[in-house]
C-alpha cells in the first residue's frame, strides 16, 4: 500500500507540473525535445521511464544508439491541441534528426544508406495498454534497396520491411493484426517455411506486397512511403495511445493521474543480424542465482534480440565472447563494471553488436535469488561500494525468510497439480492424509505425512504438529492453516481451490490426477505448487554472509524482535534466530494436547465452581510443567504469556458431527447410552455455541466469569517461577490478559492475578515482580489507552484482531469470500491482515500509544500480530515508536533486517 | 454511564476537598458542627445529604424537630486519629446539644421529662452497609419513668426503651441481633400475644431486662446509663461504620471515594403514638397516579412511621384529617404549599402529630406515574412555577414511551409465572404457539397469537408480524426479538429465563405452570412479567397534556427526529407521532416476505450472473412497490433507503435443520429424490455460512460482488421515484450504502448507484436528484471519515454494529452470556446497547463528526441505531452535533422530548 501510495503521490506531482507545462502548448520557444545525452534520470517526469534511463546511460558515457526524447510536455500538449504538435515541436523534432543523422553517418530516407529508428512510448511509469515500439521505421521500397545493398542480406532487409510494416499496420495505424498473421502463415505454408526465417526472398517480396495492400485496404490509405511522414504519424499515434481505452482503465484501476501524458523516444536501430561479426545478448554484471561476482549471461552471433529469446538456437555463454571478439568482450567488461559502479547495483543488461561494434540498448537492476541478495549487499559493502545503511536496504525480508527453509531443487522436473497460495515457505513430501487423528497415527508410526483439509480449525492443531507439511482448498494466506503453520516453521500451501477434496472418500483430485489417502505428495509452501509424487529437496544454506547482514542489521535497529512462541521448542529456535524474549506465549494450544484435553472439557462442562476447580487442579501441573520448559528456554529474557484466550467451545467436540451423530443414533433406536452421551455433549456445545464466536465469551471475558480458570493459569506461572529460581534460572514472565476492551476488566483480571502471584509469593518464601499487560486488540482499548494504561505495564497490539474489529472483518470468512477479491480488483490496495493498514488500524494504535504513554511514560509497547514478521507492517511500527515487534521463530531473522531498514527510512519513511 | 461518572466525579471532588479539610482535624477552633438551620443543600459535601436535606426544611421555615449535624470532616479527623474525636468537636456537641435541649423545653437525661433523639449517619451518597439510625437515644432506667409519667402510657414508654436497646446492640455495639429476636419471640409465645403491639407491660418489663443482660453479655459491659455516654458511643460507631467492610465494598463497587466520611445527625425524637392528639401519615402534594392537583395520601391516629407500612390498622384519607383535625390540617396544607413552592416539584412527605403540634419529618420530590408526569409538568407550567425548560425536564423520554402503549389494568389480580425482561412495552394475550409459520396459520386465520421462541432469527419475522407478541427465554434488551418488536411497536419480553421451552413438545414451562400451543396466556412488555391467561388491559391514553408537552419540545429541540421504518403503516404511524423522515429503512424484511423468498433463494443460488439478473428482475417489481408505498406515505420527507445488508445466508434455510434432514434422509435409503434436493440446499448454505456473519459478507461488500443487486434497488427507487412524481407526490428518496469501511467501498458503489440513477432518469425523462450517502457502523469508516466524506453527501451512524465492532462484543451472543453480568457486576456502568458508550464509540463518532465535516461542511450526520430512542444517547448525538436521530415509530416522541432537554443541557451537558 505504502508503495502504491507514494507512486501515486508522485505521479500526482508529476502530473500537475506537466498540466503547468501544458499551458506552454502555445509557446514555439519552447523546449519539446531532448538529445539522449541532455536528459537522466531525474527527469522522468519530463522524459518518461525509458528516455530518462536510456539519456542515463548515454550521459554515463556508454556506447547506446543515438536518438531523442519528445517530452511529456508535447504529450499533454497535443492533446490538449486534440491532435496537433504543439507549436516549433516539429521544428525542434527535425532539428534532432539531424543531429541523429550526423551522428549516425547515415540519412533517413537516404536510398544508398538509409537511417532506420525505433520509436517507443515511455511515461513515467511503465503502462501495458499503450503503444509499444515500432521497429525498423524509415523503411521505403527505396531505402530497402539501400538497406539490402549495405547489409548485403536482401532476406534480412525484406524481413525487418514486412516487419515493419505490420508493426506500423497494427500499432501505429490500429488495424485488426489478424489478417497480416494469416497472410504470413499462408506464406510459410506456400514455401514449406517452418518459422519465419525460413522464408525465402520472393516469399518475402511477395508478403511485402501483400501487406502494403492490407495496410491500404484497412487504414483507406497507401502505406506511406515517406519516412517523415512515416515519423510524423508513428509520434501522433503514441501520443493518442495515451488516452486509449485500455491504458485510462490501467491507470483508474492504479489511480495514476490522467494528465501525465507520454514521451515518444525516437533512436537509431542497430542490428545484431548483419553476420558472424554481428550478435547480441544478455548479461548480468553478477551471477544473479548465488551472486558470485563475475560476468553472467548469453549471446548469439548474427541474431535479433527475439532470437535468444525465443530459444531456436543454443545462446553461449558470456565467457565464450571472450574468444569469440576478444575487444569487444573486454569494452562490454569495462562497459558493465561502469555500468554496475554508476547505478550502484548488479546490472541486467542488453547489448548488441554490430559489425564488431557494440551497442548498449538497456540495463536495469538485476532481479536475483534470496541468497544472491545477500552475497552482492556483502561484497558491495565490503568492496566499499555500498555503506552499511545501503547494504541493508539491498535484502527484502521476504528474501531472508526464503533462506531458512527446506525448498525444491530447482533443477528437479516437477509435475505441478495444482497451485495455491504460498502461506508458509518450504517443500514438504509426504503421504496424504485428510484427517488429524490418523495424521498423528501416522506421524507416531514414523510416516512423513502431509495433512489435506478443506480447510483447517483447532481441532486439526494436533495434526498439523504431526504432519510435516499443510494443503488447504479454501482460506488465504492468513487462514487458520496458514498462520498456525507460519508459526511452526512449516510448510504450507492454503486456498488451492484447484484442489478438489473428498474427505469421505479420503481423497483429492488436481490437475486431473487422483491422489488417495497413503499416496505419497509435495508441497511446496514457498510458490504454492502441488506436486506429484516425490521432489528432491535443497536444504537451506543460512552462510555466513546472512549472518553478517542480520549483525549489521542489530546495530542499525531500534525496534527489538521478539517471537510468538507456544513451546519450549519454538522458543530455542527463535532463540537461535536472534528472537530478544517471547512478545507472546499462548496457552490454549497447551489445552489442546491429548493429555489435557479431556480435563479441559470436563472443566468447562462443570456443574460447579467445586468440580471446575477440581478439573483446573489437574490442569495445574500441566500448565506449570509448560511454563517451566519456555521460560528455561528463554532464562534471562522475557516471556509474555497471555491468559486463555479462545470460546470454550473450541476445546469441544465439533457441534455438525455430533448433531450428525445424535441424529443417525435417533433413527438407529440402538444405542441408548450412546445417544445419552451424544445428546449430553451436543446440548452443552449448543448452550457455548455462538453465532460470532469472535466476538463472543473469550478473552478476559472468560476469565471474569470465570475466575478460577485465570487463577489457576497466574499460579502456574508463578510456581513455575519459583522453581526455577530455586534452580537459579532467570525466568522472566510477563502476563498478558487478552481482548480488554474497558478499563475495569483489566483492573479486575489484574486485582485476581496479583492476589495469586501473591499467595505463591508467599507460600513459596520469594519475590516474584511479574509485569501485568493487556493486548490491544479491541477499538475500545485503543479509544481508551489512557485509561488502561494507569492498570496495565505493557501494551500489546493485537494487530490480527484489531484488523478484524475496525474492518469489521472475519479474516477466515473473508479471506476466500471477498478480500481477495477486493484486493484483485484495487478496492484495497493489500490485503489487511498481511499488512498493517496505516489508515485505519495504524491511526487507531497511533491514538493508543500516544495517549498510553501520556498516561504512563514508561509503558512498554509492542506488537504480537502477524504483523509483527511484515516489512512494510514493521516500518509503521518504527514510526509509531513501538519498543519491539514480535513473530513467529521463522520470521524473526527477516524481523530484524525489517526492523534495520524501517530505522534507515526514519520516523517520517514513505507510510507517513 | 454517563451518570455515574459525573456522579465519581463530584464524589471525587468532594473527597479531596473533605480530605483537605481532615488535615484540620487537630484545630480546636475548626466548626465541627451546625444547627440544623445553619445549613442547606448546598452543604451537601459537608453535611451529607440527610443533614443537608433536613437543614433545607428548617431553612424553608418548616417545623421540623430541632436538631444539628457533625460535619463529614468530623469523620474523616476521627477515622485519621485512630478513633478519637477531633479536638474541639465534642465541646462543639455540648454546645448544641444544649441548643437543643432549649430548643425541645427537655433535657437529655431528665428523669422527669427527658429528651429523647435519634442519631442517624448521612454521607453525600446514599450508602448501604453503613449505620443507619438510632431512635430514642437518651432511654435509662430513670428517664424510662420520666417519659412513661409524660405521656401517661407506660407501655409505650417500655416499648420504646425495649426498641432502643436491641437497635443499641446491634447497630452501635455490633451485637449479633438474633439473641434479641429468640427472647422477643418467646416474649410473644409466652404473653400470647400476637404482634410487638400486643405485648403489655410486665411482658415488656421482663423483656427489656433480658435485652439488658444480652448486651452485657454481648459486648462485656453493661448496657451505658449515661445519656452522654449513649449519644458519644453511637456518634463514634457511626464514624467508624464508613470503614465497615459493606461500606468499604460498597463503595469499591460504586467507585466513590473512600476519604469522603459520612456526618452525623442528632435530631428530637418525636411521636405519633401519645394518644388520640397523636399521629403520623405520608403525603403527596398532588396526586402521583394522575398528577391531580390536591393533597393526596393518608394518616393513622396514635401511630408510629412504622404502623402505616405495617398495614395493622386501614389509614385514614388525608382528607378526613381535615375533619379530625382542622387546624393541623390547614397547616399542613400550608406546609405542603410551602414545600412545593420551595422545591418547584411535587413532594412526598412524612409527618407526625405529637399531642396536636405538626412535625414534618422528611420530604422529598415524588415518584409519578406516566401520565402524572406529563400532567404535573404541564399543569406547573400554567401556574408559571416552572418555565418552558424546567417543565420538559419534569417527564422521562421513558415515560413518554410508556403512555404510548396498551397497559396490564393496574386492579387486575393477575398470576405472574416469570418475569423476562421488558423489552418491548405494551400488554398482549393470546394462544401460546411456537413457530413462525404456524403464528402466520393462526393470525390469518383471525386468532390472536404470542409466539414463544428460545430465541428469534430473521427467519421468525413473518411471524413476529402476525404475532400479538413475542415471549423468548434467551437474549437482552437489544436481542433480535427485542430490537425487532419495538420496531413493530409491538409488545416482547425477552430473556426470560425461568421459561423453559420445549420446542418439541410445543410448550413451556414457568413458575410450575405448563402452557401448551394453542393455551392463552398474557405477557406486559412494560414490566417483563409472563402472566397466566387472559388480563384485562387499558388502553393508552395520549392525553392533550403530552400532545401539549410534545409541541413545546418540538419548540426547544435542534435536533431532527426521524424513524426507522420498513413499511408504509410504520411510516404513517412514525408521522402522526410526529417522524420528520425515515432514517433508516431497511429493504431485507422486505425480502423476507413469503411472496418474495423463493425468488430471493433462487437469485442467491444463481451460478451465473444472467440467471441471478433473472431472477432479480422478478424481485424488481416488488421492491419498486414497496418503495412507492414508504416514498408516498412520507411525501414531502426524507427517506433514507439502506440497500441489502445481511449475509446472503440468512436468507436460506436453517443450516442445521438441513444437516439433520439430509442425515436422517441418507439413515432411511428411501427418498433420493428429497435428499438429492437437501444435499444440494445444504451445500448451498455451507458455502455461504460463515464463522463470524457479522464481519462477513454483507453491507456493501454483497453489493460489490454482485453489483445486480445494488442496479436492482437503486433502479426500483430510481422508478418509484419517477412513478410518484408523475402523480404529483414528492418522493424524496435517499440511497444509504452499508457498511463502508473504505471509501474505495463506497466510490465504486456510488457509482454503480449514479449510473442506474442516470439510466432511469434518461429513460423516464425526469430529474432524480437523490443524495448517496452511507452508514458509519465501521471504525474503520469513522477513522477515515474525511476520505469518506468526499464521496458521500450524509453519513448515519450505525451505533449498533458500531458498539459491536469497537467493544469486540456480538449483541446476541454477548447479552445473556456476559454482559448482563459485566452491568450486574460494575464492570460496564451500562449496557452499551441500550446506553451509547461515550468515552468509545461516542469517542470515535466524534472524530468522524469532526474531520468529516471538515472535509464536507454540508455533510449531513444522524444516526439511526437503537440508541436513536434512548434520552441518553440523544444527549451525546447533541453533543456531537448531529443533525437528526432516528428510532423505531413508538420512540419518536420519547425521543422528541430527549432532543429537547438534551437541547437545555446544552452542548457541555452531564455526560461531557
Amino acid at each position: 500500500m505504502a508503495v502504491k501510495t507514494a507512486a501515486s503521490q508522485r505521479a500526482r506531482r508529476a502530473g500537475s507540473a506537466a498540466a503547468e507545462a501544458g499551458a506552454l502548448g502555445g509557446r514555439a520557444d519552447h523546449k519539446w525535445v531532448y538529445r539522449f545525452d541532455e536528459g537522466g534520470q531525474e527527469m522522468r517526469a519530463l522524459l518518461g521511464g525509458k528516455g530518462a534511463g536510456v539519456a542515463e546511460m548515454t550521459r554515463a558515457g556508454l556506447p547506446v544508439p543515438p536518438g531523442f526524447t519528445i517530452t511529456t510536455e508535447a504529450c499533454i500538449a497535443y492533446l490538449a491541441n486534440r491532435g496537433t504538435f504543439p507549436a516549433g515541436m516539429w521544428v525542434q523534432v527535425e532539428a534532432h534528426l539531424a543531429g541523429l543523422e550526423a551522428a549516425a553517418g547515415r540519412r533517413l530516407g537516404d536510398p544508398a544508406d538509409p537511417l532506420l529508428v525505433s520509436v517507443r512510448s515511455g511515461a513515467a511509469f511503465s503502462m501495458p495498454g499503450m503503444m509499444d515500439t515500432v521497429l525498423n521505421l524509415g523503411l521505403t521500397p527505396e531505402t530497402l534497396e539501400g538497406l539490402a545493398a549495405r547489409t548485403g542480406d536482401r532476406r534480412f532487409a525484406l524481413d525487418a520491411y514486412r516487419r515493419f510494416i505490420q508493426l506500423f499496420g497494427k500499432i501505429v495505424l490500429g488495424l485488426d493484426p489478424e489478417p497480416f498473421d494469416l497472410a504470413l502463415e499462408a506464406a510459410k505454408r506456400r514455401a514449406r517455411a517452418k518459422t519465419d526465417a525460413d522464408l525465402p526472398v520472393p516469399a518475402l517480396e511477395g508478403l511485402v506486397a501483400e501487406f502494403r495492400t492490407l495496410v491500404h485496404r484497412g487504414s483507406g490509405r497507401p502505406f506511406p512511403d515517406d519516412p517523415r511522414e512515416q515519423l510524423r504519424t508513428a509520434i501522433g499515434a503514441v501520443f493518442g495511445s495515451w488516452n486509449g481505452r485500455r491504458a485510462i482503465a490501467y491507470r483508474e484501476y492504479n489511480r495514476i493521474a490522467h494528465d501525465l501524458g507520454t514521451a515518444v523516444n525516437v533512436q537509431m536501430m542497430v542490428f545484431g543480424n548483419m553476420g558472424q561479426t554481428s550478435g547480441t545478448g544478455v548479461a548480468f554484471t553478477r551471477d544473479p542465482s548465488t551472486g558470485q561476482r563475475h560476468l553472467y549471461g548469453e549471446y548469439l552471433l548474427n541474431a535479433q534480440g527475439e532470437d535468444v529469446v525465443a530459444g531456436i538456437r543454443t545462446p553461449q555463454p558470456i565467457s565464450a565472447l571472450k574468444r569469440a571478439m576478444p575487444e569487444v568482450y573486454r569494452e562490454f567488461e569495462r562497459i558493465a563494471q561502469r555500468l554496475e559502479a554508476h547505478y550502484r547495483d548488479v546490472q541486467d543488461m542488453e547489448f548488441t553488436i554490430e559489425r564488431g561494434r557494440l551497442f548498449m540498448l538497456q540495463t536495469r537492476t538485476a532481479k536475483r535469488t534470496a541468497a544472491a541478495a545477500v552475497r552482492i549487499a556483502m561484497d558491495m559493502l565490503s568492496e566499499q561500494t555500498l555503506s552499511r545503511e545501503e547494504a541493508l536496504q539491498r535484502v527484502e525480508p521476504e528474501q531472508v525468510d526464503q533462506l531458512l527453509h527446506r525448498a525444491i531443487d530447482p533443477s528437479a522436473r516437477v509435475q505441478v497439480l495444482a497451485t495455491g497460495l504460498a502461506a508458509s515457505p518450504g517443500a514438504a513430501t509426504g503421504q496424504a492424509v485428510f484427517d488429524a487423528d490418523r495424521a498423528q497415527a501416522l506421524a507416531a508410526a514414523g510416516t512423513a505425512v502431509i495433512l489435506v483439509r478443506v480447510e483447517t480449525n483447532p481441532d486439526d492443531v494436533h495434526g498439523m504438529i504431526a504432519a510435516e507439511g499443510v494443503l488447504t482448498a479454501r482460506g488465504g494466506r492468513t487462514s487458520h492453516a496458514a498462520v498456525v503453520a507460519r508459526g511452526m516453521g512449516k510448510p504450507c500451501v492454503a486456498g488451492a481451490e484447484e484442489v478438489a477434496v473428498d474427505l469421505r472418500r479420503r481423497r483429492f483430485v488436481a490437475g486431473g490426477v487422483t491422489v488417495r489417502e497413503g499416496e505419497v505428495f509435495t508441497i511446496d509452501g514457498s510458490t504454492g505448487r502441488v506436486i506429484a509424487g516425490r521432489v528432491a529437496t535443497v536444504e537451506p544454506s543460512v552462510s555466513g554472509d546472512l549472518r553478517r547482514l542480520l549483525g549489521l542489521a542489530d546495530q542499525v535497529r531500534r525496534l527489538r524482535v521478539f517471537t510468538n512462541a507456544d513451546t519450549p521448542e519454538d522458543a530455542r529456535r527463535a532463540r537461535q534466530f536472534g528472537a530478544q524474549g517471547v512478545g507472546l506465549c499462548r496457552t490454549e494450544h497447551m489445552f489442546m494436547e491429548a493429555d489435557r484435553l479431556p480435563h479441559v472439557q470436563a472443566m468447562i462442562l462443570a456443574d460447579t465452581v467445586e468440580e471446575r476447580q477440581r478439573q483446573l487442579a489437574k490442569l495445574l501441573p500441566f500448565q506449570r510443567q509448560d511454563f517451566i520448559g519456555i521460560l528455561e528456554a528463554m532464562a534471562g529474557l522475557p516471556v509474555i504469556i497471555r491468559l486463555i484466550d479462545p470460546p470454550l467451545h473450541e476445546f469441544l467436540p465439533n457441534h455438525d458431527d455430533l448433531l450428525v451423530e445424535v441424529t443417525r443414533l435417533r433413527e438407529r433406536h440402538g444405542a441408548p447410552r450412546r445417544l445419552e452421551r451424544a445428546e449430553r455433549m451436543l446440548a452443552a456445545v449448543e448452550r457455548l455455541r455462538e453465532q460470532n464466536p469472535m466476538l463472543g465469551l473469550r478473552g478476559c471475558r472468560l476469565g471474569l466469569l470465570f475466575p478460577e480458570i485465570i487463577a489457576m493459569q497466574a499460579r502456574a506461572i508463578a510456581e513455575a517461577t519459583a522453581t526455577l529460581r530455586q534452580r537459579r534460572v532467570r525466568a522472566m514472565p510477563e502476563i498478558m490478559v487478552p481482548l480488554v476492551g474497558h478499563v475495569e476488566e483489566l483492573r479486575r483480571s489484574r486485582q485476581l492475578i496479583e492476589s495469586t502471584l501473591h499467595d505463591v509469593a508467599r507460600e513459596q518464601g520469594v519475590r516474584l515482580p511479574i509485569k501485568i499487560g493487556t493486548m490491544i486488540e479491541v477499538p475500545r482499548a485503543a479509544l481508551t489507552a489512557a485509561a488502561i494504561a494507569q492498570v496495565a505495564d505493557f501494551f500489546s497490539f493485537g494487530t490480527n484482531d484489531l484488523t478484524q474489529t475496525v474492518f469489521a472483518v472475519s479474516r477466515d470468512d473473508a479471506e476466500g469470500k471477498f478480500l481477495n477479491r477486493y484486493v484483485a480488483e484495487g478496492i484495497l490496495a493489500a490485503n489487511p491482515f498481511e499488512h498493517l493498514d496505516a489508515d485505519g488500524v495504524g491511526r487507531l494504535m497511533g491514538i493508543a500509544v500516544a495517549e498510553g504513554r501520556q498516561a504512563r511514560p514508561d509503558l512498554e509497547l509492542g506488537i504480537c500480530g502477524e504483523h509483527g514478521g511484515d516489512g512494510p507492517s514493521i516500518a509503521i511500527c518504527e514510526q509509531l515508536g513501538l519498543d519491539y515487534v514480535s513473530c513467529s521463530p521463522f520470521r524473526v531473522p527477516g524481523a530484524r533486517l525489517a526492523a534495520a531498514q524501517a530505522r534507515i527510512a526514519g520516523p517520517r519513511g514513505s507510510t507517513a
